[in-house]
């Protein structure tokens, strides 16, 4: 059977996040029902990062088998029609060998966290953003994310129900950017790696919230990273700042 | 009473515009209504530019007169408080003096317009770009922008339903700027003058759009001015795209 891979954006809120749940919409869900009204059957396709509760997609990537030989162009074209009107777009598409795998030939993940500097509420980015009222200090975040790159048991940064078999992983990048919105002064997260824990990004991301507040000195992070303790952690931020914004395999396997 | 400037934003999808209607959702009724939260009775507040159906708001500006001396922070807080879920936010708050007037006072309007380059639809930015699926030549496109600068007759660029007394009016500012979106390459219009016409921004980004894409020369557009006569403008793009962006006034309002 032809095997695609599949670049898709989508916007998390409506969904329970991207893993097909009984009674619950998920990502995983549209694409396959959308794939059933190309070819009426069962479909189960597999992705690179399975992101949660109102977590959004950029660059997430997904493969899909079919019987027919699609042109990956007219494929795409063809879910999108069927994905209406929910905010999921398969934005690119790729016919790949049929031993390649969305997920474990994938050798980098990267995320984006959106945090949005001010007291008005949101409009055009709500949901999009994480909203925080007062002002962040990136210097001493930078100070404190660096404390996080490289090979790191974070235990510290894991949630409780991670199914990872080892806490022990390395960070590649973890670049703060200060970054002017539409509506107003954002702080904007690059993290890189292999691969993550569980709620890895969004504990990162509170954490280092502390430090740009004043609550933490940026050497607290290593405290709490070598406490590998979860209690250690800083609030977890919420889901809805978060974007999977790349997946990195050994061969580039979309043209951009 | 004490009158107060509010610099307000809006996402526009689900307002029929600015303008209070009976029976539609406006934002002008939003925010009056909010207003009666607080000083119950009949509020009417005047803006410096009635945005149409779909139309964001990134820094229109109201004002409204109060009985209560309201401290301006206070004030715009107990709005947005009121406000909520709408997708508007008093985003400033100001007391000014009794017989300046966010419409009369005014001496310039700036507005942004977006258009979104790509084929898949869009999903995080859905309702707030207008998505073309072709490339555009933003060069053509600002030398056919460039011969609408300065004073014109611009009967072309407006509506058959404008109540504008005279069609004459100086346009300062139209430059396309190539932009990198979170969801793929945009252009971004900006158009600055000291008041417009009904549509005049859409029936602009319509006509140059045609001139990106080729089916236009650049010098079309001096011609279509030159006709004076709606039928030769090109067509008028959607309002999704299109936000007021800022209003300029003698003495700066806000603190930005």
């Amino acid at each position: 059977m032809p095997r695609y891979a599949l670049k898709v954006e989508y916007h998390g809120a409506p969904f329970a996040g991207w893993q097909r749940q009984k009674d619950l919409p998920s990502v995983q869900g549209a694409i396959e029902d959308a794939l059933a009204k190309l070819e009426p059957r069962a479909h189960t396709i597999a992705a690179a990062g399975r992101t949660d509760t109102g977590v959004h997609g950029l660059g997430q990537v997904a493969h899909c088998d079919m019987v027919k030989d699609w042109d990956p162009f007219r494929l795409s074209e063809a879910l999108n029609f069927h994905l209406k009107p929910a905010p999921v777009a398969i934005v690119d598409c790729v016919q790949v060998a049929e031993d390649w795998h969305a997920r474990f030939s994938a050798i980098e993940r990267q995320y984006l966290f959106r945090i949005l500097m001010r007291r008005a509420p949101a409009t055009h980015d709500a949901g999009q953003v994480w909203q925080i009222n007062h002002q962040l200090d990136l210097d001493a975040m930078q100070d404190g994310a660096n404390h996080l790159l490289g090979l790191h048991d974070f235990t510290t940064f894991r949630s409780s129900i991670c199914q990872a078999q080892s806490p022990v992983k390395t960070l590649d990048e973890l670049r703060v950017e200060a970054v002017h919105g539409m509506s107003g002064p954002e702080v904007h997260f690059h993290v890189r790696a292999r691969s993550f824990l569980h709620n890895q990004v969004r504990s990162f991301v509170g954490t280092l919230e502390r430090v740009g507040a004043g609550a933490w000195d940026p050497v607290d992070v290593r405290t709490a990273l070598e406490a590998c303790d979860r209690a250690a952690c800083g609030p977890v931020c919420p889901g809805h700042g978060l974007y999977l914004a790349r997946v990195g395999y050994p061969e580039p396997v979309f043209a951009q």
